[in-house]
């Protein structure tokens, strides 16, 4: 069974080619994305038994994803099939160097996801059970769905690791942290962008966040503060520098593979500072070359610039 | 201002290149559709002033419809952007022969359209204003709002054309009989398919179609009975026959190409049966290239295929 | 486990695109292709649970193909990747209406398939092994794995089917013949086509051919007699006639739908001329549209299109 | 006749569109490319007679590699057609940076070059003959070929250029160091880089590895020592600056690029320096497109720039 | 109304796609432009009613043109069809970071433009007229429209706005001196670039060059003028910075979008330096995409680019 | 040398993709054509020394004609480049069956032509001069030019083929009468099709066209009289069936392939009804495959053709 099971909203994704826009075009590319089954396909691609699932529609756009998702190693037994409802789509564009999403997601399929499309013997089988802040924006069903597959992971011991994603369309803030901050406070990992988490604790000093972090019983793990990745545990915090690239093609998915990367550290039992330099490495990759997903490194190439690293650093 | 005015849903639309599936598609044909607008340009090419109208979000899918709209000389100044609703789309495949269609269309800027989108004096200008039974399938509102428009037109002393475009993926076939039969009764030209017809009349026998289309105000033009498209009055039956085309690129916009010539006749103060030549010749030039009205033809080139028949005929 | 175990070599196939020929084409299509590989997705698009496996090269041809087979729900578990040599490539292209095949194929992966490939487990969890007279062709090592492979599935009372596509490109004429007729004394299920039995009998007529059908052991299903199919059995012939249908898109694959709808007739425990009615709207669709497998009909649309030719029949 | 003659192999060159993977594209761009070809293209853009030969398989890619040479006014009148043998292919992806190549070189008609396959009158007819350390890594007959040859070339008063292009994916550095030491040894002009030198001296300081470089009779011309090209006669070593571009598009064929420019000057008569110059522009210039060839510049461009470079050198 | 109106030659635009050359390219971009036509879109995206027209042919070239036009919102309706004349072309190419244009021009419907294509209400209904040095020197009867133009604008107190635009290939320096100085002369805005400037007034002092523009009648805004643009009256020189933006994708059309800019500041009032801001923005933004006029940006996008930059510079 | 000589224009070619309206097209397919250029790459298929020349723009589409003349084995090295003018371009669309040519090579360099642009001795050492009557209608220098050549290969006693292509858009039908009739007075072979012959003669019987041909020296061969080629000569008529080939991908260059065949019959010795045969599966080969001359069949595909067809025809 899988070693990470991860659940969430994946959708079709139309892309302009050839640097123009999306009225201008004529042809779009058709791919897809989801921050959970991206990290899916990172753990997968790293070498690991990744299962994702989550409700998508009888169309081709749904058939799509899962073929690929299957494709990629990903375990997708436990997809939900809609008939009722269609498979969600976002638009995305380049405009004078700023990126716009549009979405067709309200009333997805997606969003119709309830506490019974879980299985709870699946999770139990998992070491870790990934959810994001995506999710309980999504509807209230949503959110009790992620309520309730913590609540199965508690009860078998299954660590539980949390990517907040903070998204300000699909609810208001102060929802947003309500909601975001009582599910940190059920995870095991618990892994914000150092921005993010300025807007969750509205706060912008570093100093007087970190004791916010302290109250949680989970590790917090956040990301770009000032050039490093910050170890939040009560027993003090840990900053791992992360190398800059340049080259950067496309910053899309750098979240979804730095935590991956992550993931993929604890289930090889690395301590966390290793942990951390391997979704350093997985986060940077990513962001140089083309996809949300698509760029994506397998572990042997991971390993290589990871050994790499290590020579020049020293 | 506009000689036929119109309204109703435009989506966008995504198609597979190079005869693939939707699903293993890596690249889309991006254009967009709708019967009404079809109509519109369809009129605009044969050299009439057509006003084309209705809910679109303010995304690109939503503007990418109104350039080209506008490019095709259709008057788009009354349309109504909508900030709440993102702009519908669909998507189609051909697989072993038949067309499969994928809507997302369900909660669209379109189907918001309320009576207050009407432009009373707009409809009032023009000499017809045309309908289809599309538009009072998405919602309660929608057919508030076609009623409305009617009303106005009435009210003006402007004719009203109506397609039934029976859509059972959209309502069952218990209320799209009683509502369609309903505008049907409002209407000056009624334009059903036979098949559409045995549905709606839900009767197969031509014999006793007929006096059910008397009962109706209406000029009713019945496309399809047999190779013949039949004007029905009550002071008799006229059979226009026409000549099938080989080479069928693509069968779609074949009903809008049809109305769009139909329409051309009668602001030409043609004979009826004479418009429904005209109707017969532009319905058979759409399916001979792609595109649903990419592929509408202008006045010079039905003119000359008009001009070749005649001789051919006689 | 599988259902359906079959195992060859699977290539990378390159297509010039827009009707040029690969001479001119700046740019060709990148799919692949493989007689069995064909059948596995053509029995997994048809619900059933079919593994293919062979040696492929640790290349980006060779990873494309795993991740496309494992797409298609192909189990893919026992491929053996192949460090020392490359995945075998071909090339076609169609002119004046006539395909040639190029191929890069000699001291391919696949051609060093060994005996000790095999995972005897895995075959005696199978109901069939569906083996090829490509296969035998390749090299002595392939001819002995498949030999092999007979001699486990038979020890495990697992039923072997075997379709000799004769290939004169790879051996001659006599070679073939006698090893694709020792192939066939093996065999339960001996799938041939009408021609290629004429140059493997090196007889032309029906009536002597099929004394020398009944020296097998095997029901022999012989492809093409004048638009029908005929099961050779000890017991006597039965001819299923086929629907000839037009618009054919691409011939290539025919061979290997019919091979899949059979052998899922056999797993649906159907009658042998209900099997081979399957045979025969699976070939049929297989050419109706673009790609070897890529065209490969799933379940619900075969059903569909089986009950239709059910009620022209009638 | 041809001012240059050079021979070896050409590959069909395949690599993704869109800044895709291999294992992930649906399309290839289809080119071709080969060290000896490329400077033969190199030569006839900057004005020369240049041939080119080598064994290429009767299949389009081998006649799309006759077509395109000959398109570029290089005289392929030597070419040998083997009908046995297939054209040898390559596959190139950038991945994160990283150019990974993949080649079905093996068995290919080049690799079957035989003595027998060179034109002594041809050769003999040239000013120049210029090879290199690629073919000989082929197979033990094409090494035989390369010898000579040489020895045509020196019977006939022939100057021999000789670039080293170590290949170690394609033989193991101990025979690389002898035999392309022993062609050297033959050659008037040794054109190595300066890794390369490095790898085939075991050695890596510079004022060791000048006087083994005397050892030679060849004028050696060494190229990225620090910025500079050193050209080491046993009168001494002159140091040619070259100036560094940036918006570097496509690294590949720099190389072929230096030497083409090279050879164009000797055929010029200019002094070693100046041809050095025209070299390193010419090299530069290749880098700043797309092709390995394709970006080839000719002689009125080249020249500009070297005007301009005088300039701005002033 | 058209609140500016403006008229040149517009042409197809064809370029080689994925970074080749046009000899070597087997397909091509396909557009139009024209620097009048980019300034009336520009004008339009910032939300003015622009007009534009000229002389096109009656072939898919001018219509196309037309189209595009008229998708874009302007104003289209004195496009004057040439049946006799063909719609000029462009071809482009980028080769090692040096633009090629290739004319197809000579002869073309535009050149044929005459006096009698000038509607004189229309010009007078605007509020300025636009006029380029690129018609003046397309054909004596050009340069007596656009004299004609002027005239006619002057008479309806029409502001008249110039943009030199020196085409060198067009015709020669001297009669470019005379005409262009003439038309300066007529000018109420006068908008040369630096270079541009050098080269008409054969001076490249600017301090010489002062007083020169000084003899103008006109209000002179002078592009590049290391890194300002300087607004040049008799009341003396305004110089406005430009922030330079790096990320240049395409410079084409920079000139338009800064023309565009300015005048769209003009019509809304502002004082000219707030316009020359506004220019600079526009015309930078332009550079950051590609396209000609694809590129031009819309009022929304300019607004938020003048905020951020105006907090950026306190 | 070659052993035939021909000359004429060659143009750019440009086609919308994908079926497309030029109109609607944002890409666009880049080829070339020439009636006199197709001719000579049939030859140069078919196995003949092909000689082309005209003149071309010194520009990328001139450059780009030569290049792929080149790459088909096509002697150019008698084209006259042009500095002063741009080589040729004409659009071509398919619209509802039907086609449609526009051009933009009025003014262009092959217009250009004059009588000093021969070289005699080129002439002179081939075995037959070939001419079209589109030449003469390019321009009077063109029409002197034909003349010229037309006298110099008389004197060298080389045999002339004259193919009228009649092009009503270059000339009207009464200059065109009298110069081809002229021309054909002069020629060795003359080759019109039926339709062509008839407006050329003003004459639509068969019966009285006859004599008229009898009056002319050359051996005239009749494209298309009934599904038959005739010969005619003094001596009599021989008619020659051609077979109807279904599968018609693109008429465009049937009668330029049939030219290619009918000389190459000629060049090869061959009766003149064999010669016919050959020039009839020629222009049947070139129509099944897409492109003007891109469709001509080679030597080795032609004779496969041939004898199936003698098979059947036994
Ligand atoms: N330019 C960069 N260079 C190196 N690593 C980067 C870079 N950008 C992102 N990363 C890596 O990706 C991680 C996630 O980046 P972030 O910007 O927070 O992604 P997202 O916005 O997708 O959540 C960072 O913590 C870092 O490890
Ligand atoms: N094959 C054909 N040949 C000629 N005309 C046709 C053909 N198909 C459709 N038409 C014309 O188009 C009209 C509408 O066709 P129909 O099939 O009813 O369209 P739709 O299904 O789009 O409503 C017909 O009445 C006829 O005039
Ligand atoms: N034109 C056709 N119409 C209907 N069925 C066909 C047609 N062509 C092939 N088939 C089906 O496919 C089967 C295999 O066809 P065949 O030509 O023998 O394939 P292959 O050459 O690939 O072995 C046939 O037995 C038949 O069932
Ligand atoms: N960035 C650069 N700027 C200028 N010239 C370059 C650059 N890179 C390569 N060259 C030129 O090309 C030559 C060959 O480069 P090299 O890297 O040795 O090519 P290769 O690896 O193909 O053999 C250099 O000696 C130099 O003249
Ligand atoms: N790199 C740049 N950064 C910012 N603005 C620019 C840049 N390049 C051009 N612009 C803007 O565009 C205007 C016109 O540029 P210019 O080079 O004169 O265009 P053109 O050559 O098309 O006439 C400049 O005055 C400036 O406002
Ligand atoms: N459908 C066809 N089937 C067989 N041969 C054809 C066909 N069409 C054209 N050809 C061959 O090509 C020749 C030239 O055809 P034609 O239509 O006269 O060409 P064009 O219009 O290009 O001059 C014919 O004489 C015949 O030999």
């Amino acid at each position: 069974m899988a070693e990470v099971v991860t659940f969430g909203e994946s959708m079709g994704l139309l892309m302009p080619q050839f640097e123009k826009t999306l009225e201008s075009s004529q042809t779009l590319e058709f791919s897809f994305g989801g921050a959970e089954s991206n990290v899916a396909i990172g753990l997968s691609r790293l070498g690991h038994e990744a299962g994702w699932f989550g409700r998508l529609g009888s169309d081709p756009v749904g058939k799509k994803i899962a073929k690929q998702l299957r494709a990629e190693g990903v375990d997708v037994s436990r997809i939900v099939w809609d008939d009722g409802h269609a498979t969600g789509m976002m638009m995305r564009e380049v405009q004078y160097q700023e990126v716009s999403v549009y979405y067709h997601r309200k009333h997805s399929a997606a969003s119709h996801m309830v506490p019974a499309d879980l299985d709870e013997a699946y999770i139990a089988s998992a070491q870790i059970l990934h959810v994001t802040g995506i999710t309980p924006a999504l509807s209230d069903n949503c959110l009790q769905t992620v309520r309730e597959a913590i609540r199965m992971a508690k009860k078998h011991v299954v660590k539980v690791s949390f990517d907040p994603n903070l998204r300000l369309k699909l609810w208001d803030i102060a929802k947003a942290r309500e909601v975001i901050w009582s599910l940190a406070e059920e995870a095991d990992y618990f892994l914000p962008g150092f921005d993010e988490l300025k807007l969750l604790l509205d706060e912008s000093d570093w100093e007087r966040m970190r004791p916010r972090l302290n109250e949680l019983d989970a590790i917090s793990v956040v990301k770009g503060v000032e050039r490093n990745t910050c170890i939040v545990q009560r027993s003090g915090v840990t900053s791992v520098p992360f190398m800059n690239v340049d080259n950067v093609v496309d910053t899309i998915g750098a979240g979804d593979g730095f935590c991956a990367g992550f993931l993929s550290g604890l289930l090889r039992g690395w301590p966390l500072e290793k942990a951390v330099q391997l979704a350093n490495v997985n986060g940077a990759m990513v962001i140089q070359m083309k996809g949300d997903w698509e760029a994506a490194p397998t572990w042997e190439l991971v390993k290589r610039r990871m050994e790499n690293q290590a020579h020049i650093e020293r």
